[in-house]
């Protein structure tokens, strides 16, 4: 009756469903609606930066040649001849002794080849200033260009748009937006347990709260969550939801179901789909039953019924696959280092994912796992903005000890690389076999 | 012609502004779009979390009683005389060496009191198993409220809402979430030198790229933003503009138009109003011309023209009050500490806000100034994760010199006094009067 299910290494895991990791198409969108989404083509400066030779500051825009001798002792007269407000250009050439008030972000105008401020300036009539000092050809002006060149790429194809990026696409004409679109992804819960959220309580039976919790953590990676309901009982329907789900998604995920209990139907649907399972035991708590096949390309995710570790599956496996599809390039959890800041006495058989919270101490990052690793416990998932990850096979840790941490809230993620090769690297003892 | 203004400092200035913070009010919308939304009221279970004694494993429900004497050399049989998947309940009550198979997260059945792990358990016959250990009163049950008593408050009002908040949400039946209303923030760009985004390029003039980046900011702070134009050339015209937009939204911030320049027709504005300018220049660079104002108990934001000015204005002054619209406790950016990666050898008359990039080394923050902090730099804002805080008075800082860092892709915040009482503990020189 219990199925004998091999246990594969987090890491193997996550290569394995990398490899039917694949970009999706672009799209357009007005600017306004840009915010928060990735882009779909590199973001491009289509002119030089600035445009034109410009005043950084309010002042003068003179010949340098007329202040060779100026000094404090010997002040140089200007005749004031015109004056450029922002936006605005002055139409004649700056002559001997002649001057222009400019504004900051003006046009020099032609003849001017250096920008006076205006603080050093004394006016010495209605329309005459004095200058006494020497003005260098070029001071005080932002060359054509000197900021950024036309053609430069800003910011590359697959980059989350922040507001600065905003401000880049609104500088270089960008009133569409072309942004990665976003993967449709289906979810089918499962468990006679469940109710869902709006039906009263009865014994025996919990809310569905992992629908939910799964569509927010898309939408923070960046996709388009789909409920599709929860399974009806018997095995051929709920074959033929699968089945005619995964015509409509790019990705479906399921939750619940995947264990080896009698009423687990997963393992027998994705046979009777004829997919192929990537893999269906993972060395990792919570989580180890997280199962994921594959079906003509397209990726089924199969999550266990527990809400950490259908949390945890959804951060370590859907992400990853779900921000390759919108072309970013660091498409897994950001990794780095905290000070565990209380002890963790329990023995780790296996790679463990404990949910923590990471607050800073001066420039260190210090964590504390949050509630209990408990199956079911739901509660300290709000509280939570990192997993701890916890090697297998050691016996526990102390408070300063270094733990590797992945951060959940961060926007930038990590190439998959590095984060592979922090599994790789990890401490862990000889205790895989006890699975 | 040039007005004397007066600098203050940077917390004094929130400080001003934070007298006229308000709260908003609350609305409903449905779970499925609360992500990312701030919670309207406390987040309280409604129930018990058990709702009802349960089985935290699959295993066998019985009575501890009868396996007193039970041991490796003295098994003891039990009649499983039923058996409970999850979402069902068992009808009968467990007798004297009964046994009842039970799912994970199933009820305990009525007279039983423990539950033995599957693992442990010898099928002996078509429904007999073998007990080989003592199993003790309560061993392997998961007891009503034991994870969270009804009535506990899960997630303070004006929390942001995670995906474990959404989680908790489902699980304690919010079909319709309470969620804090988004604050209207109205903007009104200024500045002759500004075309529209799709206008194409001409000499001295530059695309509106302020407008969607604070369009961006606003968004990602939780509010509202409603682009209401550039500003019209007569100073009736615009003075108009302000006031009837300002019926129409929450808080109103303008772009430009705060300087002293003779093109800048803001000051006139706000007398016109009748509005109380609470400050017109900060002592902090970028940003110092940045100018708040109150008209009738709403706050006009006159943030400066300049890019880096105009968005280190908006994190500063916009977020606090608009995060304590959405009840949030925590509205202004997190600072921590982080170690300079490359000398910053400027010298800092005032409070300078430095673009910069955090990236970690083992457990400790460190940070890089992003591209020179020049005024329209704006394609450094876009690789920009936090700002960097260097006080004024100062003669530059060395690689390895630990400074203060304000964190702006986070959504946890912090509360207003810590963050004063950073600036307050800031190590300035005395060269405050050299603004």
């Amino acid at each position: 009756m219990v199925e004998k299910r091999k246990p594969i290494k987090v890491e193997e895991a996550l290569k394995r469903v990398l490899q039917y990791a694949k970009n999706g198409s672009t799209e357009y969108v007005s600017i306004e609606e840009s915010y928060g989404r990735f882009l779909g083509e590199d973001l491009v400066a289509t002119h030089d930066v600035p445009f034109f030779d410009r005043s950084p500051y309010d002042g003068y825009a003179i010949r340098s040649v007329d202040t060779v001798s100026a000094s404090r002792n010997n002040p140089i007269e200007f005749k004031v001849v015109g004056e450029i407000g922002a936006g605005s250009v002055f139409e004649g050439v700056v002559g001997e002794n002649e001057a222009v008030r400019i504004m900051t972000g003006a046009q020099i105008p032609e003849g001017a080849d250096c920008v006076i401020m205006l603080e050093l300036v004394t006016e010495s009539g209605e329309q005459t200033i004095q200058i006494k000092r020497q003005v260098k050809q070029g001071e005080n002006i932002s060359f054509i260009g000197e900021d950024t060149k036309k053609g430069t790429v800003l910011a590359s194809k697959g980059t989350y748009i922040n507001p600065g990026v905003v401000a880049l696409l609104a500088t270089f004409g960008y009133k569409q937006v072309p942004v990665s679109a976003k993967p449709k992804i289906g979810i089918i819960a499962t468990g006679s347990e469940l109710l869902e959220v709006d039906q009263p309580l009865e014994p025996g039976k919990i809310r569905n709260s992992n629908t939910y919790m799964i569509m927010a953590q898309i939408e923070r990676a960046g996709g388009e969550p789909i409920y599709f309901g929860q399974f009806k009982d018997d095995l051929r329907t709920c074959y033929e939801q699968v089945k005619n789900t995964l015509e409509h998604v790019d990705f479906l995920i399921t939750t619940g179901g995947v264990s080896v209990g009698d009423y687990d139907y997963l393992p027998a649907i994705y046979e009777m789909l004829g997919a192929e399972v990537l893999f269906n035991k993972i060395a990792m708590r919570p989580g180890s039953v997280t199962t994921i096949a594959v079906k003509d390309g397209k990726l089924l995710f199969g999550l266990s019924g527990n809400p950490s570790a259908c949390y945890v599956g959804c951060e370590l496996f859907v992400k990853p696959i779900l921000r390759t599809f919108l072309h970013n390039q660091n498409p897994v959890l950001k990794r780095t280092q905290a000070i565990l800041g209380q002890d963790f006495p329990k023995a780790n058989p296996f790679d463990r994912f404990v949910r923590g919270y990471v607050t800073f101490d001066g420039s260190q990052l210090l964590v504390h796992p949050v509630g209990l690793d408990k199956s079911n416990v739901v509660s300290s998932l709000a509280g939570a903005n990192v997993l701890l990850v916890l090697p297998g096979g050691t016996r526990g840790f102390s408070k300063g000890m270094k733990v590797d941490v992945l951060l959940l809230e961060d926007q930038e993620g990590a190439p998959v690389d590095t984060f592979l090769a922090g599994f790789e690297k990890l401490n862990r003892g000889d205790s895989d076999e006890v699975i």
